[in-house]
């Protein structure tokens, strides 16, 4: 389907068709959900051993009772896992809580309130404060920048990961530039693994930028790889190299591993970095929750196993994304009315129609029981200007849910294309 | 021993026999602990069944999986313990993570930079913040604010609670005072219960008092009573009755009912209030876990089987407590060198020594091997002007090690006192 050489007759003739499709889906009563990033039943039930693994022995091998408080660090051998999933040395690593999102939510609070590091200016007496989001991204990482009323600046993805071009001169020329969201691994939508060149110079902002610049490194889909590992050059390493081990704070979790809600994050960042936020840590909590991390490392005690526990979810996954990408290139390969990515992991496939539809599409697939992501979901305040795409995520429905619901989907992306020609024809 | 009415000649052969006890025991090369406010292994064993628990069994009563992500408010059961704890209705409570002190951090923070409630002015944008302080209170209360920069104006504790006469009239007066930190059974430290008069003034403190005034009402020891059951009146049903439901916010947690470090924390508030607060919370979080909320909620399911399992805490810490006022009032019942509470429950006896020797009861103590909880933690900014509380903490040590450690510290208190009173002589 070629939508821009079609002759009025073809577009009414598909018209009439499609029309006809997307009534009789209508009429289905399905209840089909595409939305968000989230484990399946048997995906999570891989971890189900969690319960009971302890076999009440609470002692963790440096003897800590983590039945206890304290403990603000986390068990050594967890801040090893976590180390070995951030690529970073383990007394760079501290273990908070379920959830790695609220470790990004307290650094930028208490850099807002205190400054980053252990003396930089507060977010909150600078006079202006900017983050570059890369975009399409992560709605929730935009949610909160949104909420300490901080300018967003969209900066393009490539699939080598953000424009750097773009960043290095937006940085170097502007320091109220205080941040910038990155998903480096399987980037949140678009599956991208950013190149070993991106993230060398990503290393080197820290030495044109603001002092209290930081680059949150969200490395959520560190090891969610669909076939093969695939390597992420360490932006810590190279830090290191050119001294700018302050401008970087890494995060990740065991969501996507173990259990999505009661599983355990960790953060990654300098000594100067942590040990300003510790200080305020240390004041908001009596220490993060020691037994489920002694559980986590009972199922999981090295990175060996680690891979191994994520060669399951693989197996669960691929048959699903093969479902997406399988629809996408029967209905769209030869066409002219949408592209799409492709990933070798994380849990998204993004999706751009032709400008102008995204909103309408996904209008169409929820009234016909298909719900998909709201469109601009992926922009900062929600606002795609080309109104084009959408984040499509297998990993929760069954195959045969996924297989309906992208017949739905195909439909509608066909459909609104067809009625945009037409209105326009 | 009457300090007061000694003769120097009695001073004296007081200080030959205390200066040789002191030497004896500093020799012994003791390791004892009554700092800080601790469950100990024994009562920790009392929840290890937490543990397995679940069987496999990742299904709430409602249907929730609860390993996937969400649940923002807890789990329906969870919501219903915790309000059996607050006192108030189910729809109220929040069900947070592991840490109480993280809910109170949370809504200070929220407070900052949005305001309370739905609407309130940013405590930030105020021209000055102020809290009162109830001493001697709980330093984690005190350094919360103090981290925010908020002033901090000590209120004395009456055995009845705070002085609300002083109270009532400062509220009214400084608009300025946007809270106050209670913990209302069992205070910390004096283990006093705020009566039913003190409460019920409290709830009607926020008819006088500023729009975005709010009580911090910490029932960390709800249902820690040493022997029966004792009431506290409900704040929130008097607080119904004067309309001022919106002034007060409840916190408590199981973290001293099942693990100090893995337990469930709660809040209660007006719906105004719990709207306000989740409205970022759910920025920074995915949910709460969930997975530890049926943990417990197998092992407890209900008031009635909390408090059955209270008791069994309580014969644990009976004896402990039982021990250090056993040595108070064997050493210091018939002089004039201390008083101290004899709390019916909580975690901490209070004892005041002399004026200005607090200190250096504490540091002769702890250079004798037996460590004390720092004098002042107990007053904001660490300073107890007239030098003469310190917090006792029983539950940790063994019941042997808590008598060793008291008859250090009568020694270290009788020779400080006897100093004193030979330097003033």
């Amino acid at each position: 389907m070629h939508i821009h050489t079609a002759s009025k007759s073809q577009l009414e003739a598909w018209s009439t068709e499609l029309e006809a499709d997307y009534a009789d889906i209508s009429q289905r009563g399905l209840k089909l959900d595409l939305t968000r990033g989230k484990p399946s039943a048997i995906q999570l039930d891989l971890a189900n051993a969690l319960d009971s693994d302890l076999g009440g022995d609470y002692r963790a091998p440096d003897g800590t009772d983590v039945r206890n408080y304290g403990g603000l660090d986390g068990l050594p051998d967890m801040k090893a896992l976590g180390a070995s999933m951030l690529e970073m040395p383990s007394e760079n690593v501290l273990v908070g809580g379920n959830s790695s999102l609220t470790l990004m939510y307290q650094t930028i609070a208490f850099a807002w309130q205190l400054g980053v590091g252990e003396s930089g200016t507060p977010w909150s007496q600078e006079p202006a404060v900017k983050f570059l989001c890369p975009v399409p991204g992560y709605d929730r990482h935009f949610a909160i920048t949104q909420a300490f009323g901080i300018e967003m600046i969209p900066v393009p993805m490539t699939d080598d990961g953000p424009d750097m071009d773009v960043i290095e001169c937006l940085v170097a020329d502007d320091h109220a530039i205080k941040g910038i969201w990155c998903v480096p691994k399987y980037a949140n939508p678009t599956g991208c693994i950013y190149s070993a060149d991106t993230v060398s110079r990503m290393a080197k902002l820290g030495a044109v930028a603001a002092d209290n610049f930081r680059i949150l490194w969200d490395n959520a889909y560190a090891v969610h790889d669909l076939d093969e590992f695939q390597p992420l050059t360490s932006i810590f390493t190279h830090c290191e190299r050119y001294g700018t081990q302050d401008s970087v704070i890494q995060f990740t979790s065991t969501s996507k591993v173990t259990f999505a809600g009661a599983g355990v994050a960790f953060m990654g960042a300098s000594a100067a970095n942590l040990n300003g936020f510790k200080q305020q840590l240390g004041l908001a909590t009596i220490g993060p929750d020691k037994v489920n991390q002694l559980r986590h490392l009972r199922l999981i005690p090295d990175r060996s196993s680690l891979l191994q526990h994520m060669a399951q979810h693989a197996a669960l996954l691929r048959p699903k994304f093969a479902a997406v990408l399988d629809a996408l290139e029967a209905a769209f390969a030869d066409s002219d009315l949408a592209e799409w990515t492709s990933p070798q992991g994380g849990y998204f496939v993004s999706f751009n129609s032709r400008p102008g539809l995204a909103r309408e599409i996904v209008r169409l697939s929820g009234e016909a029981g298909g719900v998909l992501t709201p469109a601009g979901a992926t922009y900062p305040g929600g606002l795609d200007e080309k109104d084009r795409n959408i984040r499509l995520a297998p990993s929760f429905p069954t195959q045969a849910d996924i297989e309906v619901a992208m017949a739905v989907f195909v439909v509608c992306v066909k459909l609104a294309s067809v009625r945009q020609a037409l209105a326009a024809a």
